[in-house]
């Protein structure tokens, strides 16, 4: 019997990939050139479909990288001279300030509680602070950063660059992407997708931010530069030989998801996370881990085990064939994690609803 | 109608991958986590085909990376503190020394001319060379590298790391590992896979270069330096969330190419190409353009059209369903290369030759 995934990632697939795949195969898309005409369609056809399904404004761009950590290494390299601010409030925040660190830029890291989110303050940018990365859902703790908050820092502070990770929010939650200049987001999560592919979305203003730093003889990467990748990409191409398959099947999700509405996608998202939290809410021994509401995510919805071990609560419902996430790194035993994606259906999710509730 | 892909690479899948693809949608091999045990056991699975199908030596170790493309950028970044000496003879070759330059190296070329090799010499590791980087299967001319003049070059100069490119060759010409420092392959060539996963295997010899390099406060990158890539692939793990799904059909593919046997493989490799290149012989048109035998590669065919234009020929073997490849960059339309590959059957390639000695 067919299990059902509710890990933050790599999660339940998309119910139409299955079909994707197979009509690939038949079609032979995995056997075509990467320089063709053929391929520069596929290309074409998912660019246009990400950015009608994201509202992408006019003036920012998509290119296609292995994945979102890649994309933080080529972010610093190709946006950061010497500072880059890191609003850190769980493991995957966390990492991309270390990844900042390692490639020997003076990062900075504000760190909140995790399960918390640290509110954006013109303070912040202070100290040449060139970029600022932050983190909107924080797959490590479920905390959801309100999007508001950054919107109206942005109106005053044009100047900084924003660079938000989009990883496991997208597209379920509404983003204003004229308000970042650049964001970024893997597959395998709410787009249902195997993993292997990165998408990078930015603006005009990272794209003179890396020449700026050419010009003074920075050294900003080779095959995946901003300018390599941004070049390719106006042909509807790759500077290597991408993960073909995945533009493929992210395309078609893409436009599937278009045909359902995102206005749906994104009802049923808010009906699911009610569901889980007021099932949490009312648990003899689960209680949500992010107390304040306002930060928590509709996504990824973390519970607190209490006495309980996660690994016996995971047990119990793999025996229903249930699958969902432990704790994150120290939060292991602690506490559980699960997804509530596009690809997780309201039924699915009213009946992992009722087995948690049934557990004591 | 399917059909016959003999372009170089993407090309033609495994016979068996189709089936692989389905067989891990049933067992939902793209919903697992990457940090589960069931991943960690495919990943021990693949390094274990993959090291048994090429004979791989003691202290020889295999990571997991997006393409070849990205491992020219690891290894330079890892094993070059000042100067890398590329042996020039074609696009691919000339591509990595590019990456080496705007990395920032001394990267040194040495040309020779297209369609042929240039032999290794001792002279060549004069003014403190610290790696020598050289394609065994140059697809954009189809010459290849004779491995002898490798293994001798290397019993006299132990000291200077060599890297091989065998991303058009690997597995289907026999390569003594243990002459060489690393080697490297994406899965789209031989393999049979679909693109979106290159293979970086590295000695001991590596390791310690790039920690020497770490030392003196070099910046090796971030989360593909060696280091990390080697620390986590010892737990049958990859730092960032991989391309699961290739890396699960790369180890189906390889134990299948180890149950019907490298040897069987590699006489069918030889039978194939003599075939070929005894079909350009005695054609009226068409010629092999590396004209000395003993560089001729044995994976990919090129040949020059003569007066033809190759997108003429390219639409005739259409209309039989017969996919080839253009020549490359410059010579896209005064060649055709031609893949020879595991993924390709005797009677296919018969055919090809059939259809192509009809050409006039």
């Amino acid at each position: 019997m067919k299990k059902i995934y509710f890990t933050p990632g790599p999660s339940e697939l998309f119910f139409t990939v299955n079909d994707h795949i197979k009509n690939a195969l038949k079609e032979q898309i995995p056997s075509i050139s990467h320089r063709s005409g053929e391929f520069k369609k596929i290309v074409a056809n998912t660019k246009k479909y990400i950015s009608e399904l994201l509202n992408l404004p006019e003036g920012y761009h998509i290119a296609f990288l292995s994945s979102a950590t890649e994309i933080w290494e080529r972010i610093i390299q190709n946006t950061v001279e010497e500072k880059s601010l890191h609003i850190v409030n769980g493991a995957f925040s966390s990492r991309f300030y270390e990844i900042a660190s390692s490639l020997g830029k003076s990062a900075i890291k504000l760190e909140s509680n995790e399960g918390s989110c640290h509110l954006l303050t013109d303070e912040m940018i202070e100290n040449d602070v060139e970029l600022i990365a932050f983190t909107h859902n924080e797959t490590s703790t479920g905390a959801m950063h309100p999007m508001e908050d950054v919107y109206e820092f942005k109106s005053r502070n044009k100047d900084v660059l924003i660079a938000l990770d989009v990883v496991s929010s997208v597209p379920c939650v509404e983003i204003d992407y004229s308000k970042v200049d650049c964001a970024y987001f893997s597959v395998q999560k709410s787009f249902g997708l195997p993993a292997g592919l990165g998408v990078w979305i930015y603006n005009e203003r990272v794209l003179e931010k890396a020449d700026k730093l050419k010009s003074k003889g920075l050294k900003t990467g080779s095959y995946h530069t901003i300018s390599s990748l941004h070049k390719k990409i106006l042909e509807d191409q790759t500077p290597e030989t991408p993960n073909m398959l995945n533009i493929y099947l992210l395309g078609k999700v893409a436009e599937d998801m278009l045909q359902i509405g995102l206005p749906k996608i994104r009802r049923d998202i808010n009906y699911k996370s009610a569901v889980l939290y007021q099932a949490l809410e009312n648990h003899s021994s689960l209680k949500p881990f992010v107390s304040d509401e306002k930060f928590r995510s509709k996504t990824v919805i973390v519970a607190e085990t209490g006495e309980k071990n996660s690994a016996d609560i995971l047990k119990i419902l793999n025996q229903s064939h249930l699958v969902v996430g432990s704790g994150y790194g120290k939060r292991k035993q602690s506490q559980i994690r699960i997804a509530n994606f596009a690809a997780h259906s309201n039924e699915q999710i009213e009946m992992l609803a009722d087995r948690l509730s049934q557990l004591n």
